[in-house]
């Protein structure tokens, strides 16, 4: 698979620009952990993701961390050259879950691209577009949903990402996923293991009943 | 004052789309309480608001409100033409809070002066990455402050907005645009109020010591 397929506007470009981009755009390796982006202080370019998971999230001035959305494989990591987005003033935080393999556009090419090509800053647009719309979904979760809703909604979302039932997840970093306090998650969760939906184990979360799960999820 | 004077990226446009542009935009009147965008049912276009004021919302499936943002004078309405950004896919209502006028763009001249001109794709950029901004600024208002620091910044804001001390609203109408109860904003003003900060009356909410509201508004 080459680069060309991760980048819808490629066969947009000029053949002179095509080459351009491929020589610039480099191949580059993340390992788990490493944080990618910090607002105001890296300012990376477009990575555009070929393996991997990245994840978005913000922090209170206390350290308080809510999970603004994941990016998989194909997905296309915009805020990381967010220094190049006029408006753009918010504090995001991007750091890689898993070992991560993207393609790195430089900022000065994009900027570049986008400055001649509206297909390319049209392209941005609809990034943006679906980063926004993942936003709003989230904030509709918080506002009208109870957290026992959220809690279950993120355990299932857990388990079709990993493919399995067994979650390998403490109830601080479930917490830290939901922007809430660790009691708070792990009263829900002996609540849910009380209705049979999990089971607890040290470090591990066992859904027991999925469908229990998913009717959690929808009640309102 | 013209039209171009609102549209920055007028003056890129050949004479020729500039012509155009001029002739297809026709300023509109907005009564107060229009509700301007529905999401999935109108879509009304780019509007340039000359005067008046505009207010963004969502709303739960049992018609619990939050304000997303407000637009005054000289704002654009962006997602009054949503339908022709891909991506974009959350329900949006957008309302007049006062009587407005604006510039109406049509959905078909924006759309194709975008996918012909960079320049106003990436001005949609700017005027998505501005909302974005803000609605990531009220998610972190949700989220890390507490109840009392966010309904002294709204009325501290509100104030702003009206040049007014004496604030005519509701306490229904505040909960619609913090996204909480009416009982929950009745309790916290009257908690103000014996504080010193406000004085109660029918259908008014006087700002007896703006000091006072800030420090709240402030605190940690």
């Amino acid at each position: 698979m080459c680069f060309s397929e991760y980048f819808p506007v490629f066969y947009v470009l000029s053949p002179k620009d095509q080459s351009m981009l491929a020589s610039r755009t480099a191949l580059r390796q993340i390992k788990k952990g490493t944080m990618l982006h910090r607002s105001g202080e890296d300012c990376l370019g477009l990575l555009l993701i070929r393996s991997g998971q990245l994840r978005a999230f913000i922090s209170s001035p206390e350290g308080k961390e809510i999970t603004v959305y994941r990016l998989f494989e194909r997905d296309v990591c915009l805020f990381s050259a967010s220094c190049i987005m006029k408006n753009i003033q918010f504090d995001l935080f991007i750091t890689a879950e898993k070992d991560t393999e993207a393609w790195l556009i430089p900022l000065d090419v994009y900027q570049d691209l986008s400055a001649r090509y509206a297909a390319v800053a049209n392209y941005t647009n609809e990034l943006m577009g679906a980063r926004f719309t993942e936003v709003m979904w989230l904030m509709e979760q918080i506002l009208f949903q109870s957290f026992d809703q959220r809690l279950a909604s993120f355990l299932l979302e857990e388990s079709a990402i990993e493919g399995a039932f067994t979650l390998s997840l403490t109830h601080e970093k479930i917490a830290s996923h939901l922007g809430t306090a660790r009691e708070v998650v792990t009263r829900m969760l002996r609540y849910f293991q009380s209705e049979g939906a999990v089971r607890l184990s040290r470090g591990a979360i066992e859904i027991a009943d999925e469908k229990k799960l998913l009717d959690i999820s929808l009640r309102r």
